[in-house]
């Protein structure tokens, strides 16, 4: 894999402003867009053992007066979108004309069918079918001569709910971008109707034609990416390992700072992975999170950690599995610690990553709890006091550890940092539609990778905190029981707080 | 892919008779057994786009007075076995310790959940959604690091029928195997229960343990594995290719026997292909076909060719596509021309194959059907005038191209000798039932490859000869409109054959 990643860094020679100078029939044939290095980057990582892609779970409550036919017409409508946007349009394309480069070239033979599906679970229809079917779903690979993207309405729910599950992968966007992409075609408006599917040119989405290079609508995540990319001085002509960047990234991991002074011990999660999944997702009231923040003065983010850090200690426990030392999670972070969802949502690039001491090696709830809390405290301090470089670098590691952990082990550093990554993306408050449909809940899926076979994603929407949980079938069994354990402590840090 | 089975060929110098050698761990580990390089080519020459599995859709009628969660406790019930016949729970598996070799080993975390999997249709249920499935399912690649096959149990048919796809990859058993062995489990007793599914070591499969090793029941096409196997030398000590079997090869194809002087075309047909199938199905009254045989003097067979010509002419027509000149069908027979239903019943090793020149250049229905029925009588006289080794050579061709094609490029033979394979297999006359389900009929799903992009297989069943046409989705467009053409075609040669 190195020498893959170095291949495609150093494919960059080819200045990236190079626009649709590749020939590719002999009348002159399509425009081709050179692909940035990054995303060449997550082509390139790929196996059949890590598939790079993200995904999202939405659950719809179906308008009032919907006919019999509601999800077929869904679908339906769904297909027939006059004009496909750009990004849902382009596939990775190389031959020798491209000289051997990995360029976007336009799918002539786009075939929406192929990309947009029609699922349903068997009976009786519950949560657990859903999970299944999309843990299958999310296990299998995009294939590079079509467009990198899929989407399966999914029907059969016994309460009637409808779900939709997308894909797609990480070199259009990334996991928290395309839960953004997945949002911006929904209004707030539940009489509004006749409203394009995302994949459509005309659909509102905001960041959609460009998500990644537009600077106007830069999210929470998206910082990352183009951190990298500059930080490794890819936007400019340099032909090799950026050697100043690497010195960073490798002073940030072994520096001093408290941000990332922790080591973490090996669990069965830090081990090779194979290509099947599991998701598990559930959601709980924020109202009830945020009343043990305030009962036991943390962060909203604490609680969510100390979740996290009880459910992990749980089923590491019953599976005799836990390290002696605390697990140690990467949590992504606003640097403008008190405003972070004002922040995310108005975009800025003050993103950095903090390593969270989890206190999965304590017994009481509470003491996991201020664990938690005093790490992410002196993090988020440690952080603050880091320079731009180190941050952007730390953010970096986060967002893309299958490429980095090349350039990882080239500087000698095999252990991981961390044991897995927790974040927690603000998303939108209020209730939102899509063709008088109500989201109920919006759960991302994440892309666990060798070494990190376990990912957990939260995202607020409206009033719920919903957790995306997605593993290695093989190296992560039983992953569904998180949630029950999730559950229990949430009521563990109830009772624990005096709620 | 010449370099990779050259490669695998010459890893044949270990003798395939060593079993259990392999020590995987340190305490003696897991026995594992050398995968014969027949298997192991078919291992090799997988990729994205060529995945190397076949796979069949049996469907059942409910047994009277099923419950509402019948198909559930169907589900459950094949989950619920004891013991995994070792076919089902071995993959292929390399690493330093096996020599860098590929081996059988048994998956030791076997997750029976991962392979057994229950899924539905998205209403109304019909055919097409059904086929629709099959066709993803068929399109995504089995695991290395499972066991190599899956089966689906398949809700949601609008007429209560119930529907198993199962996957099995080509390095376990060919794809007619595949359909024996679905069989094999099943039994002509209505009231019969307490029937395991095919993946239980107490199943009743004659050939399940070794399909492929076990000579006590050759089936018609387990012939030519052997063949290769044998024609290739790859039982003995051969460290390369074996020139002389490449000669009879070459020889075969390039002589004058009328069995091969003809040459095909190039096609749309006749291309590079992508990772994902479409599939279509469909059966007809064998009692229909063969009126049209009597009334014309031509066989049950050339009655089936000259439906798929037809078909295929209508198909090339409407897509402006047609050749000038006919295609040729490769199609295996059995040498005892008129017992060669018996004879594939009852194992017997004389199978070859005949280029049919399909007639799809005859705009006349009674015309394209004599010019099947001429040639496949000549075809067949001119392979009884061939030697053993050129019929076993010739067989061989049909059965793995994927893995021969590599061999012909060597050669010089660039053009394919013909344009698709049509195989018609004769499967059992009488009903059968899967505890007390009525088997309503069975469709192979088969391997398109590179250059070969269509391919149909048809067996008997009960009276019904069953249709499975697998094609890949870009380069067969519209696959199922050839359903319609195969009616079409049935209903012009009876008209053609005044009946």
């Amino acid at each position: 894999m190195d020498g893959k990643w170095l291949g495609a860094a150093q494919g960059c020679d080819t200045p990236p402003n190079r626009q649709g100078s590749g020939d590719l029939t002999k009348e002159g044939g399509p425009v081709v867009n050179p692909i940035d290095p990054t995303s060449a980057g997550f082509l390139y990582a790929e196996n059949r053992h890590m598939p790079m892609h993200v995904g999202g779970l939405q659950l719809f409550k179906k308008p009032e007066g919907a006919g019999r036919n509601f999800v077929r017409e869904l679908y339906e409508s769904s297909l027939d979108v006059d004009e496909i946007a750009p990004l849902f349009l382009k596939h990775p394309y190389r031959s020798i004309r491209t000289g051997g480069q990995l360029v976007w070239k336009p799918d002539d033979q786009f075939d929406i069918e192929h990309h947009v599906r029609h699922s349903a679970l068997p009976k009786p229809g519950r949560v657990r079918e859903l999970l299944e079917l999309c843990s299958r779903l999310h296990s299998t690979r995009l294939a590079w001569e079509r467009p990198l993207w899929e989407a399966h309405i999914i029907e059969g729910m016994r309460d009637g709910r409808v779900a939709m599950y997308t894909k797609t992968h990480h070199a259009l966007v990334d996991g928290i971008s395309a839960m953004r992409l997945l949002q911006s075609v929904l209004s707030t408006d539940g009489d509004k109707r006749g409203m394009p599917p995302m994949w459509a040119a005309d659909a509102s989405g905001s960041g959609k034609k460009s998500v990644r290079a537009e600077s106007a609508d830069r999210s929470l995540t998206e910082v990352p990416v183009q951190a990298i990319r500059s930080a490794m001085g890819i936007t400019a002509e340099a032909a090799g390992m950026p050697g100043a960047l690497v010195k960073t990234i490798t002073k940030g991991l072994r520096n001093e700072t408290s941000a990332v002074s922790y080591y973490a011990p090996r669990t069965m999660f830090n081990q090779q992975i194979t290509g099947s999944r599991r998701f598990a997702a559930q959601d709980w009231p924020i109202e009830r999170l945020r009343a043990i923040g305030k009962a036991t003065g943390t962060t909203l983010n604490d609680v969510v950690l100390a979740m996290c850090s009880g459910a992990i200690r749980t089923y590491l426990l019953e599976l005799d599995a836990l390290p002696d030392s605390t697990l140690v999670a990467m949590v992504p972070v606003g640097l403008n610690a008190k405003q972070s969802h004002l922040a995310s949502s108005e975009g800025g690039n003050a993103v950095g990553a903090v390593m969270a001491r989890l206190g999965s090696d304590l017994h009481d709830p509470a003491d996991r709890l201020k664990s938690v809390h005093e790490s992410m405290r002196d993090g988020k301090e440690g952080l603050s006091s880091m320079t731009p470089a180190q941050i952007m670098a730390m953010s970096a590691i986060g967002q893309a550890p299958a490429i980095l952990a090349p350039i990882l082990r080239m500087q000698g550093i095999v252990r991981p940092p961390y044991n897995l990554i927790i974040s927690n993306v603000p998303g939108p408050r209020n209730t939102h539609y899509w063709n008088g449909a109500q989201l109920l809940g919006t759960y991302p899926l994440s892309i666990p990778i060798n070494g990190m076979a376990l990912n957990i994603t939260c995202t607020s929407y409206d009033g719920l905190m919903c957790f995306g949980l997605t593993g290695c079938r093989r190296t992560v069994p039983h992953l569904q029981r998180l949630l029950t354990y999730l559950d229990d402590e949430v009521k563990a840090l109830e009772k624990a707080s005096g709620i």
